[in-house]
């Protein structure tokens, strides 16, 4: 696992582009328009996941969220506006959970969409979407591919992009996650010193620092080692495209941060875990067998730089399980293969 | 599925053997007691289980419980009380979760335990147990080779039985799980007209009817149809051993029902679904592919029951998960071989 990697705030200078200026008023008012529209997910505890992380997890769980995952609240935000300003329709690309969660939130507002995903998309993941009868495209491998359709679709259809990085809604959105989270350990009487969150397209870490500003907490977010792109990003000062290896952590295969995300992220984040894929299948077994859990890769990456110690003295560390979209045979497999069963059980 | 059994209560005679008199007030200061020793888990919901119900599913998680069932609550309790009264030891049988609620709740009041499980016990339940340094000794299938085990030990070493069925405080503490259900819906708005509980020895219907006295839910029993030791006891009016076929479920193994749980379950319970041992599988397969919750066989079977409409007319229905201590193998062959997928996942 690739060492907690803690920038330097005065080293990095601000990119040009003037950024929407959003705060934490933002993430409180998204909070309010979302209320029973999502569901209030819990935060668990479990024993046998402290004894490992050597810490106590606070463990919020949007694996159990409407969809499947966190994206939900960004896309119910976004696409209301959208659907406020008369669109005909929605376009979007996306590893996978944004892409289902635009799919159920403009059902919720009938308009169509069109969903563009790579061909290596999670099987279950494009079923899900079909099932709320929006359109899936499976084209490419790269995020570059996928903005090409997107943008070949918008000129066809006259349908509004909902881009799940650079969306101001989405982003804003995401963060209630995070707040919830902090609001709920306080209500239990804890108190976070840390935040774990993974990162793939930047929505849920800048979501995350928004949502933390102000609060005395370090937002750490959690990454592939084969696709450091946060990483690489905090180190050229500016989002790069880095080529990527194959991560089972779907979700966080964007090989390049958005750009919105990096600049609302870079001066906040306390530092950058990269994880190795070992690591990210040993902690979604762990999270089935120790918190019984089922959770997606992406969610098992934060996971395991909780457990990974990279967190350094922390002692309540909250982990935002994104998701539990996560295809059968994948838990199966790593349930019936683990390499040590013992330390997991 | 076997029709709910619904019994006529004035057709049931009073068993003669005088039982402790509980009642709710039992409940409301076992949970005083209980309270910041063990979670209080959450109440999950899942659009895709209630689309599958027909009704809103409100999941109890004690398979999030410490120890992975809410077998601790009354194993907390009744240690409690037998080392507050000087016990030199806890000797208990169980098919699993009791034992490994008395091994970790021995455990924290520094007693030595010795615990009685079948041959063909889960070992993973096994392995847990044997963690926590308590002793186990697999003897036999029955719950007669079990109890005659039970009795040498104590005769052997001093110790003292801790029963998982007729001991009162164990039968409280288990209720504790569905009067927090019951609080918890409330809070959150809502209003259970039923609950369904899953029945092994009986601990948690009787402790469930206890809890809902006066609160006009319904208490719905689960069982498996290979093992449908309280429809037989319901027929006969009192306790009686059946003679049982294999099932999933190995929880809810016990070939007789208990005469405390009896006694107090008789005449409250609203009826009984016994559940066919396909129809556990596919209920394990919803919970985890639908609401990423990873629940044991036993747990399941009261999940099969509220899936299978047959609870009649509720629209909002309780199901008590009791826990989550199942074999990684049987979740990775039921995610493999499921033959049907599509109206699962």
């Amino acid at each position: 696992m690739g060492k907690t990697w803690t920038h330097e705030p005065a080293l990095i200078s601000a990119t040009e582009a003037s950024p929407p200026a959003l705060d934490r008023d933002d993430i409180d008012r998204a909070a309010g328009q979302l209320r029973n529209r999502i569901w209030r997910t819990p935060v668990i505890r479990s024993d046998r996941l402290d004894e490992l992380a050597g810490a106590r997890l606070w463990l919020k769980a949007e694996n159990l969220q409407r969809g499947g995952s966190f994206k939900i609240r960004g896309a119910l935000l976004a696409v209301a506006e959208l659907a406020a300003a008369g669109s005909r329709g929605i376009v979007a690309q996306s590893t996978g959970n944004h892409a289902i969660a635009v799919s159920l939130a403009a059902a919720a507002h009938r308009l169509p969409a069109t969903l563009v995903l790579p061909a290596n998309a999670v099987p279950s993941k494009v079923q899900r979407i079909r099932e709320s009868d929006a359109e899936v495209l499976l084209v490419g491998s790269t995020l570059a591919d996928r903005l090409a359709a997107v943008a070949r679709l918008r000129e066809l259809h006259g349908y509004d992009v909902l881009d799940p990085y650079e969306n101001p809604h989405v982003v804003v959105g995401q963060g209630t996650a995070t707040s919830e989270l902090l609001d709920q350990v306080a209500e239990a009487g804890g108190r976070l010193d840390t935040v774990v969150v993974p990162i793939g397209g930047g929505s849920a870490i800048a979501g995350a620092c928004l949502a933390a500003a102000g609060r005395d907490v370090a937002v750490i977010g959690a990454e592939p080692q084969n696709v450091p792109a946060f990483t690489a990003a905090l180190c050229e000062r500016q989002p790069v495209t880095v080529v990527p290896q194959h991560t089972i952590a779907d979700g966080l295969r964007p090989e390049r941060i958005g750009d919105l995300p990096f600049e609302l992220a870079h001066r906040s984040v306390a530092g950058v875990v990269t994880v190795p894929e070992t690591a990210i299948a040993e902690a979604l077994c762990a999270a089935v067998l120790r918190a019984r859990l089922v959770i997606e890769p992406a969610a098992a990456t934060a996971l395991a730089a909780a457990l990974s110690h990279a967190t350094g003295s922390s002692t309540d560390i909250g982990v935002l399980l994104t998701g539990g979209n996560v295809e059968p045979g994948l838990v199966a497999s790593l349930l019936t293969d683990r390499p040590d069963e013992a330390p997991l059980h």
